[in-house]
């Protein structure tokens, strides 16, 4: 099977990271394509950034849905463009906020968010009670650090996360982590060993959840909501 | 005072007509800019309508910042790209969703959406719960109306809604009905007449929001989540 | 149009202050009425006080309603009367603590509640769930001050209730802030410039938002809870 | 113990009947003073005859507080004036609408509530929601009998209550009824053995809860809220 | 009328205070077997605890049932094998968790639980939302004090536990405290005199609601979730 | 990987089944032990069913641990014992109900389950809130079916079961169907073909979670309450 692991800003040092997560979770018969826009933002961190990355995807989902992918992954936190993908993909669509705080779920009864900059906890926010999460997620965290600074993130930088992390596990009591940035995936491994919770990456999640719908044959319903809108629906 | 309606879509035709709505409930000292973009949808119907409709209505309110607009409604009734509306924006940011349900909880305990297409509905749904009105909001109903047909609406199509209305009245006990179409704001005082209880229009309650908040002074809260995001935070 | 600002208090003083706010936020065509019982409670500070008040606004808008006024406004944070008073009004009909949450949540994602005496928070805790807010309202706080003390506000109270505001913004990221007194209304501006996030009135949010409803032809929904209780409904 | 049964309506025929059944279901040791007001509504049956109905109770109370009454009933659905009379009261105070729904919830998972006009129906709500029964209460229906059409309730009554009944077991899988009116607690007993499942009169609920709470040594929190409010605070 | 006080854990001591303080409040028609199993576990402080408990929960509550037992109380905080209690029994059934929050939103609007080890209280989260009391319940607190510990409370555990309830007083504005533990229920008396809030005890607690049930006729709803699951379903 | 399954009911032709199932959808490199009590229930279809289940599976995984095995599945719709088999196993625990549903909301917005015995159905509900998916669970059916009437299904019940599927979508807008018992597994596929959304089976849902959960290192958080009971928390 084939996923494609849609990175909605132009970093290509983040995409080839991510692409490096996913490949070592993935099982032997899963195919790892790791792509991201040639034009674009070169980083997602407010609601404008968003409705841009959102456009990203979708023609990142458009393109992979003609070469034959059979699932995607976003791998931005805000989960950009997710309804929209699903309506073009056939496969399953996963972003990795939701697969984050997915496997949270499985793993404990409480998990913490922590992540970049404050104005992107709205968004975050959003999605938690999108997904039904609102009581799983004990508190969230911004760390102030912009997702640029991730590409190769500083001692310092990981210091920061890693002391937000235990601060969530002391005081709120939160079961594990949710790293709220596609650009922490490589200090995931790090972070776990250290807060001694179970420190969750949404991509490696996502590639997870994306192949096991694979394996089950179960992609995005195309009932209604998520049906192809490029089709006539009064002809239907 | 200066307010921009900007309808999302292409339709000169619905841009004239909910600019009409807006200047019968303006007061004398509000100026309505009814726009649209040149390029893009000709109807918003689906979340990959949604996606490029954020960034048009974004493109709008950069434009209409620069021209010292005061406030500023989102036509359609996903209210697509509000959040990132409110980054750029300085005054008052309301969508016609939000506006008519708003303005619906104010007229009674409970209210009703009657809308265009059937897939719309979970953008609806997501929308009830983020402004707080999952409570309020007893039924929602699709009419299968697509939103084209809507820019002259048949005596059919008339009877196809106000039936519509009625039902959500009669089995679902709703005190009024929320409009799920802009393009609908032409029907809203017969239907008024036909239904007996109060039929909400989200052009006209968005026009009276955003001028009431006006006049009280009161814009966006620029605080972290809707700063500029043009502005460098890290130098903040 | 004719409003009615129905103070449930017998301050004279409190009438004319919020009369005076009223009258700045209204457009030129809305003739504010402000009234208060001749006889009853000097202020509203309980539940026992609350019973009480809902009486006195029942009876103002009766005569309103007799001498033709087109909607209300019950400018008590606790909004009391405000179902019974639904009933009777044919017209809209707000609630100051309704009014400032429902701007509030037009303003910015979250808000907090400032105001006079901790036993008032039960109530204002039953509003904030009953409108919808519970997720936007991110605190609230009693500054202490009884609501007499506001009258003609010290300079000591206003820091007691600037230093609360800004301790909200501070502590519980709030976009806004939502006075919690009618009495308030006069040091609305001072704050708002002092705090640097939408500080809102009550009396100012209902004057928009019932203006607004009436200039759209939005009036209460006679539909049954709120149709009028001296009509036999036996006989309907 | 001494227990004080607050009819708020001036029916002499109610109060007898609701002493009666309070009489039957109280210890020994328990004394029932079964009261109404001497002026006032012969039934309540909106948010008007509510609003008065709460200064009745809350005069009753502090009669009953000067007495020695140990503990209050308020004995009408719409529990009108408890948080007022949990002010003044020292001892337990338990609505009738407020006793059924606990024993409900103690008695099955689910319950409907059958009460007279549907015009009750969104008061009902609102308590429903407010003693946190909300996923319990699976639905509410209105017989539209009036309340004082109970008094002596015709065979004609009971069939309508009692076919109502048996339609929220069968339609919505009611594991228990809530009987919506105080003038239904005759019927309570008939309408159990006619239904087959438990048929739950809030005034017998209510006197189970009031002497267990004053057995156990439980009265009100005097904390802050429901402090005295003829207490200055300010002293305290 | 009978009820079966069912402790759980093996411990004689604590089977004994618990039927002492029922005994207290019970009615003088009430007569309460005290019981407890005669092999299994000293105390209950897990999930894996909670599941043994649930079984010797149910056969006392069979055993109760054929000795013609009327109702019955599950003596452990964490209510095990309640809705398997309730397949089995006629008469009602309540937990001490239960029973304690019932009383506790009766005495005020909010309540804080203080409890034994901290990693009990995921199970109390999950019993306050079952019960519908997410709202009322303010806080949870462990004071890290093994259930054994409370055979006989050392001043010092008193101490840490009217620490812990003085607290949530006064960090969370409790209006009452809720014990965590049947082990507590001596200390009930001295807590409340100490705290000046009431301290609920879950064991008076429960007495109170079961004998009320009684006294009113009220048993388990033997509809379909709750009927004899040794009866054969597909027979009825 | 070697992953536990554990059918807590005693049924052979049941746990090959699933065991089937399970090695379908699993990567090369997983090896499912189907397993079930030597003794204990046919069949879980009640409360008390399911509190002897709890205890069953968490023998088993005890077994498992002792034997090495990586995670765990326990395959009954109830997940019993799940938080007390949390405590014992180091790696990820997953129910079937779980697993289903959380696969279900990333298939589409929202779903249906359709189960076997009406008396079930509160316990689904139960889960069905713990894990947070109340909004995204439309409605739920009994068939009426009996769980070992599902060991080897009639076309007479598969009609029922599809008849019922197929109802679900049409009148709730399902996106996707959650079987509600592990016996169902063998008819998914032909279920998912008939009805035209997907079928979701929780034996192969948990399947992939648990791998995907052990490929990328997360297993259940040990932090406090899921910690081993077994170890005493007072010398920690």
């Amino acid at each position: 099977m084939r996923i494609s692991l849609i990175n909605p800003n132009t970093s290509r040092a983040m995409t080839d990271k991510i692409g490096l997560t996913a490949r070592e979770v993935a099982g032997l018969d899963v195919t790892i394509d790791a792509v991201c826009p040639e034009f674009g933002l070169a980083a997602i961190e407010s609601h404008s950034d968003e409705a841009q990355a959102a456009l990203a995807v979708l023609r990142e989902v458009e393109r992979g849905e003609a070469a034959g992918v059979d699932g995607f992954v976003i791998a931005c936190f805000g989960d950009p463009g997710l309804d929209a993908a699903r309506e073009v993909a056939t496969g399953p669509v996963v972003g990795i906020a939701q697969a984050a705080m997915h496997v949270a779920t499985l793993a404990g009864r409480s998990f913490s968010v922590v992540t970049t900059l404050s104005r992107t906890l709205g968004r975050a926010q959003d999605l938690v009670r999108r997904y039904g999460f609102a009581e799983a997620c004990v508190s969230m965290y911004a760390t102030g650090i912009p997702v640029l600074d991730l590409e190769a993130a500083s001692a310092e930088s990981f210091e920061a996360i890693a002391g937000t992390c235990e601060r969530a596990v002391r005081a709120d009591a939160a079961d594990s982590i949710v790293l709220g940035c596609a650009g922490m995936t490589d200090l995931c491994e790090a972070l776990s060993e250290r807060v001694g919770v179970p420190v969750i990456d949404g991509v490696a999640a996502s590639v997870g959840l994306v192949s096991g719908m694979l394996r089950m044959g179960v992609g995005t319903s195309k009932r209604d909501e998520y049906a192809d809108p490029r089709v006539d629906v009064r002809a239907a």
